[in-house]
């Protein structure tokens, strides 16, 4: 493909950002001296508020807009094509202090992508063999409502429309009554009919663009996550009178869990590991703990070192445990699979990027996205934009306005690209295109705060 | 001294353990199938009522009864003598949720050891040179007021009166106000005129007696006490976006500490060295820690080697921090000098132990207790007696009946003793009888919780 892959369209800037600023506004958490973040938690009045703005440009624009059962909102053009679609989107939902890039930047860029070829068609010189769509999915976050992604997972047939709609929030309100509180329900059929191709642009939320001064982020696929909760039973005792040998130090044996995380991340390429929750019971000074309940996060983009890193750790702790004379109660709270982008689509980010002269690599997301459900369903793939001090979930949250055109525009001849591959190129991208989706993992829990 | 050291004299276990168990009843905590403890924080109600019913016994027996100005409680025998006294006693307020016999023991036990020479004394074949007191102390927990061990303090002229009547509760109540209101705000003179030596009984606390199968404890010292906070500050970051080698974990910093004070304390003999405490922000499962809060308590009998390991922990956690890029702040909030007790009375003690028939093991005390402000003024020692399962501050504290038996006549004897022993004797014991007592160690704040 190379140089063929850039076309001479290019996005409006000052319009998409005028759009991300306007839907910034709604639920909006202002910064000192920056540009602030918003508060829009899934199926609040604000995240409401927010999905009628969007829909209201989608329709300004001509779209044809489709809701689904879950409230998954897709803007198709030409309105009249019903065929399957080059589809782009992501989501408008946020964590409770977000900013204003995460999920918006993917939605609003694609409407500005779809805008762009819309006027590029009326002058006559563009002509494509597929419809475009642009969608925001429910619920990505999962602040409100676990699990995360549960609107692209409905999406996709992965978790049963039933299923979703009894969904509890931390507040006590159930989905289906949040929806058609908000007006959202919709009556698209879910799981949908899958798109012809899937694309998503984000913001990388870490930092290792803007460390490595690259603007382009070609995304192999997402890790894989383990999350677990360790509850460690010790005993009570006097730190002053409790002699060393005959301590049970449930904190102890925590710490040690930590440091044993951190080892086994360090020896393992690619591995991710986080201890961010530890909590001790009684908690004095002067007091030998008696519990320590902390949560294990383990990443990795190859399942097998993902389970490989899950049984070390057991069996670390298992000797830490047996060796302060401590129980350890295990509790799976999520655990999801590792999804490889579609190899074609990977590489067509890449040339597009290279020839838009833009620097590019290759790199795996840290954090779960809506395209990875999309995943299972249709070739997909993800374009990362550099984050400031790879800070996100965050009001503060920032990517410069020339990464965002880049990444926009990159995303752009993506689109325009897939919408004109014939379709035996797009069959033959899917590994398996006749398996059944996979469907969730079990999971006990998952913990508040979200943000996958 | 040997064989002599034991005398035909001895306690009566009933009367002992029927005022024990009627004091226990004043702020009762009753449990399930046990004795239960008893919540007399200091100078509450349930303290004042305490106080009265140990002072109306101390009347009925005949003592002078002596109340200081910060409500330290004497009780004399004979009333009519002002020479310098053999003391016992100990404290009679407790934690939030105490046992029945900390602290308390000490006091009834004394007063037992005191009725059992008088009741001898007016048979008329008991003869001693020098008075007896025993006496209870104010705050000695700490739970309510800081800094524990408040009431022996200010007798033994280690703070100033005034400054302890301005001591704010955790309740936000003045100590000055609350001796008024229950009425203990006495008359006699502090710093008091220094006893002719004092010896504690109490329960141990701790595992070690029982562990070994031993019934008292001659106790050597009391550990010096170093309690440190550190503030690790890192950044907070996405657990899965943000590779290993860009964290500034605080999180894992802090776990490092704890198992830097573990190791430390493997390879110090006789240190024990405790993380009670661990507070993490923001806490949440896939988020790197921006800041942990965590509490050091070390202690050992040694001065150099105490000041030593803190020293060595210090260089530890720079270089951790250093290496995680994190920064931490130190703050102290205690420190207390080791503390010796005079070897005559530590010998005296395990010699009326042997001479008594029960085994008995030299041994530091790893709580703090009132007879190591004496030691400040006069020869000072303490008996311990096993606890079971080392479990103390807690309703199910427990001795057994036998063990406090054996420790009130060991107590009884080593009264004996000293109340026979030359003036030069004492004199001589002490170390350096003229030296300044010294002052309270500036410290910024105890934490709550109390129970030195």
């Amino acid at each position: 493909m190379s140089a063929a892959t850039a076309t001479s369209l290019r996005i409006d800037r000052s319009r998409l950002l005028a759009r991300i600023d306007e839907l910034a506004q709604i639920g909006a958490l202002p910064v000192d001296g920056g540009e602030g973040g918003s508060s829009r938690l899934a199926l609040t009045d604000a995240d409401g508020a927010g999905r009628d703005l969007v829909t209201s440009w989608m329709a300004d624009l001509g779209l044809r807009v489709d809701i689904d059962g879950v409230g998954n909102v897709v803007g198709t053009w030409p309105a009249d094509r019903f065929d399957p679609p080059v589809m782009t989107g992501s989501h408008i939902d946020t964590v409770a202090t977000g900013g204003r890039y995460d999920g918006n930047l993917g939605v609003l860029a694609g409407l500005e992508v779809v805008e762009t070829v819309i006027e590029a068609s009326t002058t006559g010189d563009l002509v494509l063999d597929r419809p475009l769509a642009v969608g925001f999915f429910t619920n990505e976050e999962g602040s409100r409502f676990a699990p995360d992604m549960l609107g692209s997972l409905v999406y996709v047939g992965g978790l049963p429309l039933e299923e979703a709609l009894d969904t509890v929030a931390i507040d006590g309100a159930v989905l289906g009554d949040e929806l058609a509180r908000i007006g959202y329900v919709g009556g698209m059929p879910c799981p949908a009919r899958p798109p012809a191709a899937f694309v998503e642009l984000h913001i990388e939320q870490g930092p290792v663009l803007e460390s490595e001064g690259v603007t382009i982020g070609a995304v192999t696929g997402v890790q894989g996550i383990s999350w677990q909760e360790l509850t460690i039973s010790g005993q009570s005792n006097h730190a002053g009178t409790t002699p060393i040998e005959l301590r049970h130090d449930a904190a102890y044996v925590a710490a040690a869990v930590v440091v044993a995380v951190r080892r086994l991340a360090d020896e393992t390429p690619g591995l991710v590991g986080t201890v961010g929750r530890i909590e001790l019971h009684p908690d004095l000074i002067n007091v030998v703990a008696a519990r320590a309940t902390i949560t294990v996060d383990l990443r990795h983009t190859h399942e097998p070192t993902l389970a490989r890193a899950e049984s070390r750790l057991a069996a670390e702790v298992a000797e830490l445990a047996d060796a302060e004379g401590v129980d350890v109660a295990w509790r799976r709270l999520a655990r999801f699979d590792p999804v490889d982008f579609d190899p074609m689509v990977v590489d067509l980010v890449e040339e597009v990027a290279t020839a838009h002269r833009r620097t590019v690599r290759r790199m795996p997301s840290g954090a779960g996205h809506d395209a990875q459900m999309l995943a299972r369903v249709c070739p997909a793939g993800m374009i990362f934009t550099p984050s400031v001090d790879g800070i996100s979930h965050n009001p503060t949250e920032r990517t410069e306005p020339d990464d965002i055109e880049a990444g926009a525009n990159v995303l752009l001849d993506v689109i325009l690209r897939l919408a004109t591959l014939p379709d035996a190129t797009l069959r033959g991208a899917r590994p398996d295109p006749g398996a059944e989706p996979r469907k969730l993992e079990q999971f006990d829990e998952i913990i508040e705060g979200g943000g996958s």
